[in-house]
């Protein structure tokens, strides 16, 4: 394992991982980073396609033996703070290709799918993608205008649930019109989501986190349901709603 | 209004109010900052008692009519960026003494209430303090380990909940001895929630992002508690497991 471990980082491709930070150079080499080892230990074992693993010699000797050989590379500690997205890096990270994850492919009969509508903030998608994964929700389609699934903070806050979760971004109109099971809007006055009798199928609809659902999208659902509130506060947090919602929707 | 308004901020307490970022500096002017319209807002419609509040011309001209006069100040662009503790300045904030809770007050029969033992990050804090309000829940009653509540970013991710929560840093243990009525550790292999009855009253106890529950804390815990789960994630964020038990608890 050692000969190939002792790969060098190029500067060339160090500079390529780096801008892997940013949106348009992820889309550019469409490949993207995964740090930390739980992440990259589920990355390993998912149908990614990996394209290195760049890890500190503290964290080989960890846990190298649990990795694919051919794809890791030993780096220093001031590498894999320069390549780190994060404040203090965890001395492994991997880079991965895209997978791209078409509509087409996904059912709708018989199970639930997530629908996301503009959401705007890393965590809160990746904390979604990792609800999805907690109750078997194996589709979260996206509106093109969320926040990118592969940037690093959306990735890092699914603690690695990406793996399992085929996160789609599609027009949602598109979606709506074609998909044949009933979908239900997440909105502040709709039926009370306790009241509903549990569907063993459909579509949530979650919005923006300031804004809501636009209208044009919450025009195409079929059902417009609330979760109760009892105290002040003015809203819940999107993933928070998302969250209550699977509950009561999927737990019989 | 305008002769309150030109008072000028001394560089003193410019200086005084940058190191409350910093908890050490708030626990000793027993001070904090709120920020942002939405925040200061409720924070002058509660029973936080308010030192000051600084924004810009601009912010002032539009929302100045909404705020207690004596209390204000306009600030340069120039020294809201620097006070600010967020990457762009909302160009308003408030600094505001702190408010003592104490268990001594509280009341745990018929009534829910919510415990943290060890929560470390700032944005779950207030993600869940956020989560009490919405759910009527008065008491969050914290370990001394717990993240600090005048966190700034605990502040902004409770979205002006903190001012209608009590927030209480106590010795678990003493509270669990004292309280008399049944508590619920949500732990990975308890009693899931949806076979549970309702209760109407109890202590629903949330543990660390990593470790869950102390144990010694778990002993003392009259009820294991876990939400159900039908997918792979190996686990849920802190706040969102706070928000399925609560649903599931206090929703009748």
């Amino acid at each position: 394992m050692s000969t190939f471990a002792c790969k060098m980082l190029s500067n060339l491709r160090k500079k390529e991982i780096i801008s892997l930070k940013q949106k348009k150079y992820r889309q550019r080499y469409r490949q993207f980073v995964v740090e930390g080892e739980k992440s990259v230990l589920e990355l390993c074992q998912s149908s990614y396609s990996i394209q290195e693993i760049l890890l500190t010699q503290t964290q080989f000797d960890r846990i190298g033996d649990r990795l694919p050989s051919a794809k890791v590379l030993i780096i220093s500690n001031k590498d894999s703070e320069q390549l780190s997205t994060l404040e203090t890096s965890p001395g492994i990270m991997a880079v991965s290709n895209f997978k791209e994850s078409t509509i087409e492919n996904v059912v709708f009969k018989n199970k639930f799918t997530l629908m996301l509508d503009s959401i705007s903030d890393p965590g809160n998608l990746g904390t979604i993608i990792r609800i999805a994964d907690w109750y078997g929700i194996e589709n979260v389609i996206c509106s093109p205008n969320c926040v990118d699934l592969y940037n690093p903070k959306t990735i890092a806050s699914t603690m690695g649930s990406f793996t399992r979760i085929n996160c789609i971004y599609e027009e949602l109109e598109d979606v709506l019109k074609n998909c044949k099971v009933t979908s239900y809007a997440c909105v502040m006055n709709g039926e009370l989501i306790q009241t509903i009798t549990k569907p063993k199928e459909g579509i949530i609809i979650i919005g923006n986190e300031a804004i809501g659902i636009r209208s044009e999208i919450e025009k195409l659902a079929t059902s417009k349901i609330t979760i109760p509130k009892i105290g002040k506060a003015e809203s819940l947090n999107a993933a928070i709603a998302t969250a209550i919602v699977c509950y009561s929707f999927v737990v019989k």
